[in-house]
């Protein structure tokens, strides 16, 4: 039967990757990467050096395939999801019944943890309902952008005993509440911080763990403005950026 | 200067170490591991493991010392807490004040991520604020038992792009009302799921990534009877157990 490893990388820094991920990929006869053009080929180009880096043995066969087109700005985020789900999974069938061989094991490499913000797990699970092709899934942890976040400011990230929410920027704006507790923000296309208490304390980070890891951390009042400032510069002169910051309540 | 480096070592499998993380253990002269007392020693023993495992070069001294006593069944959680920290404090600051040359690396290897609910960085924290000893601190992430959950379950941790919750045993029976979102449940002394929904599904795991490792999952009414019952069993069997679970809301 075909293996597939989902193996978590980390989020730049090419030492986040484990043991169990090193020999995951040691017992790898195909990664697949998907190309999401030009402006985030930076993954990819971390996904090379890994597999550079770590294969003790030669020959492992590297499948790249454009990912699917997405819709943006799509009138229904769920629907647009499920569309761009559907279309994944006949790509990774495609990909699987085509480029591996029927007792050899298949990787994709993710960006951070397999269990965060990726629909890797899901668009296999998809691909094994439809039922055309069998596999088994096997999954390694990683490195997620929250534990970078926490690492590289060496801070935990909730109050003694606290609860620590993670999030996103889209549910953050549709709550538009106060922010209760400790409060991860991650895939915030444009952080405004609009309507947030300005004594929150945030600690924001971008490009962690790779050479260009950026930091900042305040009160929200005061440096809310940099932040957004640091971060338009960074966007410009890299053409992406991405980041993620810790948002906590003043202690009552 | 000092350094000191807090390392996170996953949750019981050797292989949760990172490549970042074994470079920091080869670049350590000491490392620091506190003996919580017989029943929790399989801790030690992998940090042990660990050292053995990875380090290139011989000579890493392993200073162990007792975990200061702390009070179960404070009469307030918080001064306890507060007190027990003073007290590691005390302890960390001779630990390095006496083991540790001006120019030496030290060590605190982490269960699973120092940024969640674990004392080292607060408590480090602490003594370089009391100013007796000077220290630079360096923070490697480490897989948590929130992931490795995830991973053996082969899960994503939320549905898509919605929020999830890292909370104590504690905090869920404070709150004791509906559970919201995707709920990640650490530090349960004694899950009793009482006043839960029975439709929520529950992701069950125990002593994960060690041989000892026992999933459970389903819907909560069905099988809270029988995780209480393998919990009781292994509990009573080793001595010690480790436990975390997700909670899932029922899709609307
Ligand atoms: C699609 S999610 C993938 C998350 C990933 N699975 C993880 O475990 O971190 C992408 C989001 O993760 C965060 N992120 C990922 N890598 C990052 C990095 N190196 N620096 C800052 N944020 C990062 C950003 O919030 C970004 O919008
Ligand atoms: C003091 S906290 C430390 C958490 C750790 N820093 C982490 O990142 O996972 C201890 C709690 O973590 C969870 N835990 C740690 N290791 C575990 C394991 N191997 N299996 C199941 N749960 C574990 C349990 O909920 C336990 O009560």
């Amino acid at each position: 039967m075909r293996t597939i490893h989902v193996i978590g990388i980390g989020t730049g820094n090419p030492e986040h990757l484990t043991i169990q991920g090193i020999r995951a990929l040691n017992a790898t006869d195909v990664v697949f990467a998907l190309d999401k053009g030009e402006a985030k080929s930076g993954l990819n180009a971390v996904r090379r050096t890994i597999c550079e880096r770590y294969r003790e043995r030669p020959g492992c066969r590297f499948v790249e395939a454009p990912d699917p087109e997405r819709d943006r700005r799509p009138a229904h985020y769920g629907v647009a999801v499920d569309d761009w789900h559907a279309a994944r999974a006949d790509l990774y069938e495609d990909l699987i019944a085509t480029h591996l061989g029927q007792d050899e094991q298949g990787a994709f490499l993710v960006w951070g943890d397999p269990a965060l913000y990726d629909s890797t797990l899901r668009i296999l699970e998809r691909v094994r309902t439809c039922g055309r092709i069998d596999f088994k899934v096997s999954v390694v942890p990683g490195i997620t952008s929250v534990q970078a976040l926490a690492a590289s400011h060496r801070i935990p990230l909730h109050r003694i005993g606290e609860p620590v929410r993670i999030t996103t920027g889209r549910r953050l704006r549709e709550e538009a509440g106060a922010v209760e507790g400790a409060t991860v923000v991650m895939l915030d296309g444009d952080p405004r911080f609009d309507g947030l208490d300005p004594d929150l304390t945030i600690h924001w980070g971008a490009y962690l763990g790779t050479p260009d890891e950026i930091l900042s951390a305040g009160r929200l009042g005061d440096v809310a403005d940099d932040i957004r400032r640091l971060r338009a510069e960074a966007r410009q002169r890299h053409g992406w950026i991405m980041d993620i910051y810790l948002l906590m309540p003043p202690e009552r």
